[in-house]
């Protein structure tokens, strides 16, 4: 498939999406929405450079008593978590190129065959955004196939498409092209270049990518509350910190309170409150 | 080199360079600072994932125009800078691990050897901070030497150690096993964790460093003001988006006024002021 093939294909997707776009939300989710039985949509994720093992281990501790379905970490963490999810039932999952998606297509796909020796059974990789920018949806869409052709049979793929740097057009565009290239779900966000998942977004990616391709929410998802709009809005995988406080169920007034400690960065440094860069 | 020879080393220059430190500034840089002069200081940088091609090319016409010391961009443009840069003296600077450093050694060292094939003459890594607060420093040296080695002959190395997430104690010890693993320079930040270049991180680094290894101050440098300053703390390399700002020499009041869009970001969608994260 040539440049020209992708251009005309993704240009047809892109009018179909926007003409109907604003018509209803056409994906309906018969979910279940039990607070607990949301852990099964929840990749548990850490994901802040300076995690340490301790930290890493904590949650993969969480994702096993809680039954998520997966624990995401960086990639130089990802054996020990393999190691440490062994058995449970609870997915590995690393992040590819992340979070800038600045990286080759040659890069990504040898950080993820490395990832899947590794351990890792799903790959959430990072589009590459300059190249959206710059309109070379042949490199977009070759970089997502690297990545897609090292995981086959071995690993899903998970393209996070940035949404919070993206134009409408350019987010259509995005998640059509991860659908041309083989991925298994398009998600939101990193949760550090701003923004966050929002229902818009959910809508817009679950019309473009159709019912059978996953779609993931992360950036902002919470609470209780916004876990289940996102899966009404068509999500069906949360990326989420805060998986605890998500299965924890709804709650009266602020469930993260701020103690205004004044040191905020990209994880609540008290502990006490689940942020991310577009809180503050 | 074993892990307890290591520590042994970076515990006598921890020693050494804490109980010194604050007996006044031992590096003095015998710099030329008129305006113009400190081009050959600048690394003229672009690193948000959104920049586009054209953005990438304007800052090489700029690097070329203003002979900067070299241009500093993500991996996937090294090649296209490689190109823009033939012939003009200034040097196509790539980073490596960008920007959180949780890439394994190997993953680091395979985009130390593509970027070095694609034309990069100097490689700016990001240690493995999670190593450092897990206190692994032998994975923190394996990590350093694995891009050294790629680079060896080829390309300078530089580490970005992310002073804004270190403390003190890890900042020198940092500093002593880039030292130890036969890296170039040591940088402060990748710019987009937070914090900025400070004077006191710059003596300190230069202290543990000695004279003879290269110091880079980036974050937060956006004035000539603050550039002579990094300098007479010891830097002698600067990273920043505003070079032309900086070789534009002293200015009176704000040389950056916010326009107040409130619509910030890593840099400022207006393009009226150079921030960084720090500034808001």
């Amino acid at each position: 498939m040539n440049t020209e093939q992708i251009n005309e294909i993704v240009k047809k997707v892109t009018q179909e999406i926007i003409a109907n776009y604003g018509g209803g939300v056409t994906y309906s989710a018969s979910a279940d929405f039990a607070p607990a039985s949301l852990a099964a949509y929840i990749d548990h994720t850490l994901l802040k450079p300076e995690s340490s093992i301790e930290e890493v281990r904590k949650i993969c501790d969480e994702a096993k008593k809680h039954k998520f379905a997966s624990v995401c970490v960086n990639p130089s963490y990802i054996r020990f978590v393999a190691s440490q999810l062994e058995g449970s039932g609870v997915t590995p999952c690393c992040v590819i190129g992340f979070p800038f998606g600045t990286h080759t297509p040659e890069a990504k796909k040898f950080e993820a065959q490395e990832a899947i020796q590794n351990g890792a059974k799903e790959l959430d990789m990072v589009i590459n955004i300059g190249a959206v920018k710059s309109n070379d949806w042949q490199l977009v869409k070759r970089d997502i196939q690297a990545v897609v052709e090292a995981a086959k049979g071995k690993a899903g793929v998970k393209v996070i498409i940035e949404t919070a740097l993206l134009t409408d057009e350019e987010k259509v565009k995005a998640c059509a092209v991860s659908k041309i290239a083989g991925a298994d779900f398009v998600k939101t966000c990193t949760g550090f270049a701003g923004g966050g998942a929002t229902v818009e977004d959910i809508e817009l990616m679950r019309k473009t990518v159709g019912p059978e391709m996953g779609v993931k929410a992360s950036g902002g998802v919470r609470t209780y509350e916004t876990a289940v709009k996102m899966i009404k809005a068509g999500a069906n995988r949360l990326g989420a910190t805060a998986g605890i406080a998500i299965i924890s169920g709804p709650e009266d007034g602020n469930t993260c309170p701020c103690l205004q400690c004044g040191a905020c960065s990209a994880q609540c440094p008290t502990g006490n409150c689940s942020i991310s860069k577009v809180s503050y």
